[in-house]
């Protein structure tokens, strides 16, 4: 009843449900499956060590015949994940073409197009006819990822695209070349995959042709894929800006000690840089002795300037990583960012200036919170709001310009920075207006 | 030359370049465009003022020409952008069977699978053979938005689909029931847009069947409208994750004020919210007067806890929106995360140790950072840090079990409640170990 429970299910939720299994009883499954089936399951498994398990479990003939199966993009991708000797062995059961195009893909740089291309794509000539490029098709349309979009080639330099809707509602004897769009969208291989997977949200693609340097077409990238970059980059954009070193693997996956070594890093820098924070404080000892009640604003005063920062800096780095902003907008962005600090930082003060002396002052009967500390307060919290936002939204915008990936200057790299800025406005303040 | 050089152009580019544009000269461009090309840069422009203006501006004949060549739910978000006269006058130009059609994409809920899907499918019937299929895609395939994939339905039942793949492969008189995957993944049209855009991605998909409760095929969803969803939700959990209300015009299409309603809520509570920390600062100004440089730790203490806090909040944040977390798995996540927040407390606790004896009290000549209060401030520290650990976890899964949006629960809240946190552990280890 497995097997036909197996028939039903989708190739993802079967390998869902084979990586919740151990890998004795794991083999036994993925034996039950129909060939064609067990390679899609195999290139959605997650777990690479039972990956490896199962490989070296399997016959040459099965392995071969799983391999004959996968499109050569899984293919590499599940050999960049494989001890050697595994690999050796996958290697020598691939026909000679094939593992020439293995290693060329396994050629390409980690982050380009290259490593997220595959070479199995369909080419038609420009003389060919609709109906001899049909006949194309139905001979070696079934080992390509997409049949839906073909390319016109001539001597492998790329000429334009054609696409079966357009051949279908084509007469059978129309020459390609006379259908085909040729002002095509296409990418180097050595273009960054983090770019080439927005192109196809901003564009709407569903394939992507890859050319070398001399124009020839040399493999396709496919959106699923392009797709799977995004959400790989968004993941790693969102551990960057919460101050976590990337990593590939699932949150449940991922072991205790490889988390906080994901983890550790930044914590310990970010704490170690505090202590510029701390000298602040000691070297403006006599001015809160002389008046204490300043120190029970300080954590409201650093929390709203990191808050108001990292609004700015989460602001530009998202629209930096959508294209929305570039670093010529530099001045645009500051000029909208200080008018809305201004805003933001009127209301705050405002409402803080009330707050203290309705609540802390009058309900709380505290004579310490005079009219003066709380103007000292509100004019430091309106300063901090302008001043983290400024930083907020051009650390991000001047890290993209040098090359650094501004993800990092998100909310914990702004706020120590906006800790130790608040302090300095507030201690200068203080000693200014009260005179101490 | 202007419109030679608009024909290389992809519909994009020239969206792109036209909301650059006065409405005046747009509205030129526009006009020079073929018909199929400009309904195509209609649906792209981002400025919808503009393209208010530029619906004005066509006679009803250049109108009912664009609107002919849109595909359905480009027109409907199109529509749900426009004053009212403009929807009439939309509505007016359109056909009978085509206004029904729109009426009823207009009535799904707002994040619904209904809201981004199209009524423009293929739809064929098992009886038909593989040639009696193509001919219909030629007949009826210029208006759909994909055709590679065909729904196989009885009296509207979604019996199966199949690709034009599976139909190229196949012989001509192959019956069309023999050939389909009855095995078919699809949504309804109350499903949340979300979860169903998440579905691409997890299996891959180009396009999605959507079904009414009784089966009945009411639509489909294409993968670039599924990228497009997932876009705008990882922006509105980024916008979340630093306590700014959601906004969906692109950053510098935010007027001030418009950004200002949408920074200013979340600044304002957490403002208010940090009298409680000035509270517990206030009841403890005694043991703070007796021992002054407890006070230039604080902003450490409540840096490390925000920023530990923050790493697990956003790790399970994203690991919840991937579907890689469920609340079930709420023990095995805290679980996990005690650990590491044990490893990194003793780690950051003993640097921080290291590091005041060594820099505070050798190297700055601080007589006041004894080894007594080095470790009152270390034991803060590591508490500090398991416990903003723990709510950092625990926050998140929380909200997603009482239907919160888990996004809320990130680094300006969970730095929040730590701050007040770490404060109540620092004066109580202090009061304790240092007898004030
Ligand atoms: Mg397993
Ligand atoms: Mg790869
Ligand atoms: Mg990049
Ligand atoms: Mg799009
Ligand atoms: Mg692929
Ligand atoms: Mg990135
Ligand atoms: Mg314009
Ligand atoms: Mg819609
Ligand atoms: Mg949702
Ligand atoms: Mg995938
Ligand atoms: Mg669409
Ligand atoms: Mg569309
Ligand atoms: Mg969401």
């Amino acid at each position: 009843q497995l097997k036909e429970a197996l028939g039903q299910m989708n190739e993802v939720d079967i390998a869902e449900f084979l990586d919740e299994l151990d890998v004795e009883q794991e083999i036994l499954v993925f034996r039950l499956l129909p060939k064609d089936l067990a390679a899609e399951v195999f290139t959605y498994l997650e777990n690479t060590e039972d990956q490896e398990k199962l490989i070296g479990a399997l016959s040459d003939k099965e392995l071969r015949e799983v391999l004959d199966e996968l499109f050569l993009d899984d293919t590499v991708d599940i050999i960049e994940d494989m001890p050697a000797n595994v690999v050796s062995r996958i290697l020598r059961n691939t026909d000679t073409s094939t593992r020439s195009q293995i290693n060329q893909l396994l050629n390409y740089p980690k982050d380009s197009a290259g490593s997220i291309m595959t070479t199995e794509f369909v080419y038609l000539h420009p003389d060919a006819t609709v109906e001899q490029s049909f006949a194309r098709i139905r001979r070696v349309g079934l080992d390509k990822e997409t049949v839906y979009t073909c390319y016109v080639t001539q001597n492998r330099v790329l000429l334009g695209v054609v696409t079966v809707k357009t051949m279908l509602l084509s007469a059978y004897e129309t020459r390609i070349g006379d259908i085909m769009e040729t002002n095509v969208l296409s990418v180097t291989t050595h273009e960054d995959k983090e770019d080439v997977a927005q192109m196809f949200s901003k564009y709407g693609l569903t394939a992507l042709p890859v050319v070398d340097g001399e124009d020839r077409l040399v493999g396709i990238i496919t959106v699923d894929d392009a797709m799977d970059v995004i959400e790989e980059e968004t993941t790693e954009d969102f551990e960057k800006m919460a101050a976590i070193l990337p990593s590939d693997k699932p949150y449940l996956r991922t072991g205790v000690f490889e988390t906080w070594k994901s983890r550790i890093p930044w914590l310990m820098l970010l704490m170690l840089s505090a202590t510029f924070t701390g000298i602040i404080i000691t070297s403006f000892e006599s001015a809160l002795n002389a008046c204490v009640i300043l120190t029970s604003f300080i954590p409201m005063l650093s929390g709203t300037g990191g808050n108001s920062g990292s609004q700015s800096s989460v602001a530009v780095i998202r629209a930096l990583s959508l294209d929305e902003v570039e670093f010529s907008d530099v001045l645009a962005v500051l000029w909208k960012e200080i008018r809305v600090a201004v805003l933001c930082g009127v209301c705050l003060g405002g409402a803080n200036f009330i707050k203290m002396m309705v609540v802390d002052r009058w309900l709380m009967h505290n004579p310490e919170v005079t009219p003066l500390v709380a103007l000292v307060v509100c004019l430091t919290l309106m300063l901090t709001v302008v001043c983290a936002k400024i930083v907020g939204c051009t650390l991000p915008m001047a890290a993209e310009k040098v090359g650094i990936d501004p993800a990092v200057m998100a909310a914990p790299f702004i706020t120590t920075i906006v800790d130790a800025l608040s302090l300095l406005i507030y201690f200068a303040i203080a000693t200014h207006v009260l005179g101490i």
